[in-house]
């Protein structure tokens, strides 16, 4: 079986997970080339040295251009996705891009119709979707073992808030961070968002409020089919990681609960305790992020649709917009009205 | 000690549990007299015999004037309440009253009014507030041991929708269902809402639709400490009734989880199985019951405030009117826009 | 219905819980006299007004000889039981006394024969067959829904230990703790237990051991059908009462898992917390406290059999007898060694 | 970092395990050269091309003796574990051996004896030590969180049955399946087994009975600190791998549940349904058996003792042959009696 060839673009903490995952988990695939800026390369270069990856450059084009190149994976700052992803296009490349695919609807699109044209497959970086326990309720829901879908809870909270510095170019936490819960819902629900109305607030950091931003708050959904989602979102959960989600339907409900490190159960003088929840996004979605580029990996190869499409990308950031603009003024806003 | 003596009027579902509990669970107390409905006179007298009560009577008037009588326990239907409180106050007697107070401002407030004219005490039967779970979780705001609250999460399902013709005359789901969870969802938040924002569904029974009413519902809360609560609510879980909280704020969260019949846990080479949760409020909130009304007694005896006031009969109304117009109206409706 | 009216000799810690409970939570029962030792009779006398209970004597021979009382409630000392049930028998009363019968073999089946002899009911009070969860676990045996019993285990720990005076009258932890969980494994089991090997250690108080006894203990049962039966004992849990069973059949398991005040569960940056079991007996049996007096009542009223016999008695005795011989000589002992 | 290089004798289930997690998940390690009977090779040599792996011979002492190679991991069957591990440590190889070492004594002192003068490390396979769970339990343990060990609990169920030809040649039930389980007894307690009394029955196979074997067992440890040791078993758990302990000590408890594919909760008018554990060793264990040779990887570069050492080998197969007499003999059996 040959192997697929991928170039990383990218060699941060996400892309190291990406690189790492490739190397050593993921049958079938070999990367033989990684980019990262200049000021990073030499350490690049040492850190990739372990896996045997000699093709480190600073130049993305190089990877992008290069022939014995099937694949390119994305890993680079948000404002650089869109033009790496048509750029990868239109060498012919198979795409999977970390989310968001911009930050704007018109990059978004443009980006879009560059994959569309050159007909290449994109895959969008929605790992959660590979997560056991949300991939478990998403088949419950497809089963119809659930019945109708009524209400789709999600709740999503960062055991700490990211400094202000980072927030203020981030797009606001619709865009940075409600945006995987966007996904999520559409994922459990199997139905599109029509309209959201959104309620943010400023409690846990002040310097986030005066970058513009919230960082608590309360999302209702509506969804085509007739059901309602709600998502609840902190920036700072002291305990840890909080990724929960609920279906409830008319033959039933399905909760996923938090993963923790252990199963212990403590019993002492003071009470019963166990495990926080696993405490980040690495330790909770490892999983998921080998099984997204396995997934990719199978796409590529054997000419399947990826599992999560640049459709995918752009609804998400519909919704994310629209969120955005119903916070700030108060008042449900139809998708509709950000989508032209 | 002398006993606190009672005249319960409406010996319906929740008068018979309310005089069964005041003749058996409560110390200090004597029911001495029942009135309910002409037709039902007679049932109502052979039942009330086997707890040696003979004074039944189809005039609550006979109680209510009777001097030897301290207060009087209502549990009649919701439109003769507001009349009833007024007598009852009048006459100079403590009240315990089944919520609502009425389904309209106006008459609330001339319930009030006559209360507070008479100097009596008035509590109003916001039960939930005296279940052992949702007490702790109160216990855990008010110690300040979750820090200052952020979101307040609150799920409140029926087991099975109440017939058609019954939603007709209920006031819709907001007043007749959520006003529970608006209360409880002030008395952990110990702060009041100021605004509302739901959303309604008929998901489960479209003939409630028709009767101009909704059976699935959303409700964001914002309250005056700068908190967002978020209410879910469906007339029918077909796994029985879910009433559940959560608050989360800057030092941690408290969740109360449903309670079941036993804590057995079955092993199979199907799954794993529990118990489904208690089937209904009465087998759910029984302890709340009892509690609520030993409170009334000692407040009566003690001279000390009813834990639960007229005018939280009144907030839980007003957040109930404006949910019910944000609902109808798809916009966030203020407290204030319908207080006047 | 005409209602049953019972003396109840020995007021101490039970026997109150026991008239509180004939009074406030039985029906069709009556308690029309109390016996107690001549130095308790006034406090017993006074907190015995509250019930309206006014016959109150020291000589529980007035009750037993009393031609308006139906039934005998035995809460006196141990040592009193078979005299007490001899009596009663005597006196043609059906009895409900409180476990053990004697602790010895010899006067507990002169008691038993003074019971078949006169042909009046006898029901001894092990409480814990009417616990809800282990009535569950026992049902889940009876209607096989488990297959074939395989392995029953069971968990007994008291909250603390018993002062080491009252363990020198006890007759050993395997006759006054053990035996609870002796009958327990004959509840589940449906089956009678043939032999028996007891570890015992002294690890909470050296004070238990130089009396004679243990406080921690893991006994082995062998089951006529086959099945296997663990115990696993402590006099100090300091979590509190640690209360759990679990039968593992050819068709799966079922556990019971321990019982506490509330379902909330606390995140914080520490863990995640929840309740300790409810604290000992009288928090975690109440509800079988008022099963089995209600069944009495049931029985003695209907004819039919009480649901724990004076059989029930002599089984678990000779149990805790050979589990006694067991640990002592550090060797299996059948129960026919003990029982001739 | 040199890498150590690895031979692998045997490349049935477990060993393709140990290969494929030494060659993707365990960073410093190479596998050099692998050894398989003579009818497996062709297959062998075919599963191995893919993990870039050459040097496959039938002859075990081609890789014993190649001295490019550090160590040998032996996943043969237990008849050739002790004198693959006399050859290698003449050889002067780091030696990793699947339990256990022998199912004799003797065989079982004189490996450890070659293993002592060739002065080289063995680490034996107990790889349940590595489970996140159980490794947790030991700590709170060790760092005396617990108080002083009073009781030990150790549930350990297999899925399904051996075929009764299998047990046969297993050397029965306590050698081949309960000493895992006296393994992690010893880790747990950090105490020594002194005796053993343990309980056999034939519940779930006939055929295994008639092969002089036990199908559920229960045994009794005693250990030198005084603490009591329970453990039971059964070859047929219908819900999957049930591998549960608890340690039980005067300052509390820690039970280490069973694990799950997800924390997905279901609940639906028939009841409440969460995961059966994972189904058996390989799924549960996963995480243990990368763990146990990391360990043994860094023990060899690093020059430490590895984490398991032939010493707990030894002590398993004494308290399993202990065990064994006691089941036939029906009476506790000290160690030191089988030592000699």
């Amino acid at each position: 079986m040959k192997k697929i060839r991928v170039g990383v673009i990218g060699a941060g903490r996400i892309g190291k997970i990406h690189i790492e995952n490739l190397c050593y988990r993921i049958p079938g695939v070999e990367v033989v080339g990684v980019s990262e800026a200049e000021a990073a390369l030499p350490a690049t270069k040492e850190w990739a040295a372990q896996f045997g990856i000699t093709n480190v450059v600073s130049d993305p084009a190089v990877l992008i251009e290069d022939p014995n190149i099937d694949a390119i994976v994305i890993c680079s700052p948000t404002n650089t996705h869109a033009d790496l992803i048509i750029q990868s296009a239109t060498a012919g490349k198979a795409i999977f891009c970390e989310k968001p695919i911009a930050n704007d609807l018109e990059r978004t699109r443009e980006a879009l119709e560059a994959v569309q044209k050159a007909g290449v497959k994109l895959q969008v970086g929605f790992n959660r979707r590979f997560d056991p326990n949300f991939k478990r309720v998403r088949e419950l829901v497809s089963s119809n073992e659930l019945g109708e879908t009524h209400i789709i809870k999600i709740t999503s909270r960062d055991p700490e808030p990211p400094p202000a510095e980072y927030v203020k170019g981030s797009g606001g936490i619709f865009l940075d961070m409600t945006i995987h819960d966007f996904d999520m819902a559409r994922y459990l629900a199997g139905s599109e968002v029509t309209e959201v109305y959104a309620r943010g607030a400023v409690l846990v950091d002040d310097a986030i409020g005066e970058a513009g931003d919230f960082d608590t708050a309360v999302i209702v959904l509506k969804f085509e089919n007739g059901a309602i989602g709600v998502i609840d979102n902190s920036r700072e959960a002291v305990y840890g990681y909080d990724q929960r989600v609920e279906v409830f339907g008319s033959k039933g409900s399905a909760v996923a609960h938090n993963n923790t490190p252990t199963t212990v159960e403590v019993s002492t003088g003071e009470g019963v305790f166990t495990d926080k929840p696993l405490y980040f996004f690495l330790e909770r979605y490892m999983d998921s992020f080998i099984q997204e580029l396995q997934d990719f990996v199978d796409a590529v190869r054997g000419g399947n649709e990826p599992p999560v499409t640049g459709d995918d990308g752009l609804q998400s950031l519909l919704i994310a917009i629209a969120a955005t603009k119903s916070a700030h003024e108060n008042r449900p806003v139809k998708i509709s009205e950000v989508a032209n």
